[in-house]
């Protein structure tokens, strides 16, 4: 900003900044990954097996653990799929479509724990392998959205948004889901066929339409 | 149709009908491919080698080969590619930004033949390899029309749309440029990452939004 930088030029931006930032969310890509019980990780590690960190995630609690796996379907195996920490209740491994046609198994695409006649899949860890009877899925896209994020952005839990984003492979996503929680950091949840379909990038901002 | 239905009730179904061709174009899904110049096809497959037709494709003059080569980038390689033939004057490799990953190379979403300061990358064929100086693209998704298709949909050529599928990934994807021959059959071409987004598969529908 220069000396002519006049009251109401300033003004304007930060209008401009707040309009943003009540439009847009953050977008973080989500590789394939798995999430394990902790009976189905003494399986693959060894008996009372801890998850070591190697990053935490943007959503406080989530971590990165170092441990990967392999994922082995009828068709193929696909090796070093990283395991998110902590243990859950029950196993989930969620792939891309495009991850499915390696196994020859094509993902339904649903919300996080809703596995019920989901497939099934081959989990191969150092210390042993497990076939979980369900639990494969692609990840249905959607928002995490902190409580004071919800009132700003005038959005409700389980309410279903678009998101909208510019560029050469421009494209408006339909049945977005979005989440609120106090402890949720504002974050879009996409896969890799989804965010390659659209060119984005982690931490790219989306607009979101309603 | 019953005893029952009126010259009415046909009337609307016809309509229906009329509508749907009128608005809706079936989607032909690109994995990744080349086009080879006779120089390249020579290098990678001996001296004056024709391709031979492993099936035609829907755009007249145009098929798949039985031939097929390897990709090899700075992170990786990519077996088993196969080459579309007739060959071209110059050669052209098509993937997805999902395989420029694998690669560790990035592919710049073009138009077919738009290939000046796109990046480079090695071809390994049975009998030799190429490293091309430009020719690797993400293809830019884009409408095959014939001139009678363009008349009925009121499409002219160059024209950029936008198409939109429903479903549970259901989405609007913008920029498709339409490209109008006597000889081009009504096509949607999308690549996989693309599809697996929008979980389209060969001949699924999708509107022509204006």
């Amino acid at each position: 900003m220069n000396n002519k930088t006049t009251v109401s030029e300033i003004a304007d931006r930060v209008n401009k900044v707040l309009e943003m930032i009540n439009t847009h969310v953050p977008v973080g890509i989500s590789n394939r990954h798995v999430h394990l019980s902790q009976k189905d990780l003494n399986i693959l590690f060894g008996e009372a097996y801890q998850l070591n960190v190697f990053k935490d995630l943007k959503q406080p609690g989530q971590f990165a653990s170092q441990e990967k796996i392999s994922l082995v379907g009828p068709r193929g195996k696909i090796d070093k799929v990283r395991i998110l920490g902590p243990v859950r209740k029950q196993t989930q491994v969620e792939i891309s479509v495009s991850d499915g046609f390696k196994l020859g198994i094509e993902p339904p695409v649903r919300a996080s724990g809703d596995l019920i006649g989901s497939p099934s899949v081959t989990l191969v860890g150092p210390k042993g392998s497990v076939e979980i009877e369900n639990g494969l899925i692609a990840a249905a896209r959607h928002i995490h959205m902190g409580e004071n994020d919800a009132v700003r952005m005038g959005i409700v839990d389980g309410e279903k948004v678009s998101i909208k984003k510019e560029g050469s492979r421009s494209m408006v996503l339909s049945n977005v889901t979005v989440r609120v929680h106090k402890n949720y950091k504002l974050e879009l949840h996409l896969d890799m066929d989804e965010a390659n379909a659209v060119l984005a990038k982690n931490g790219d901002l989306f607009e979101v339409l309603r």
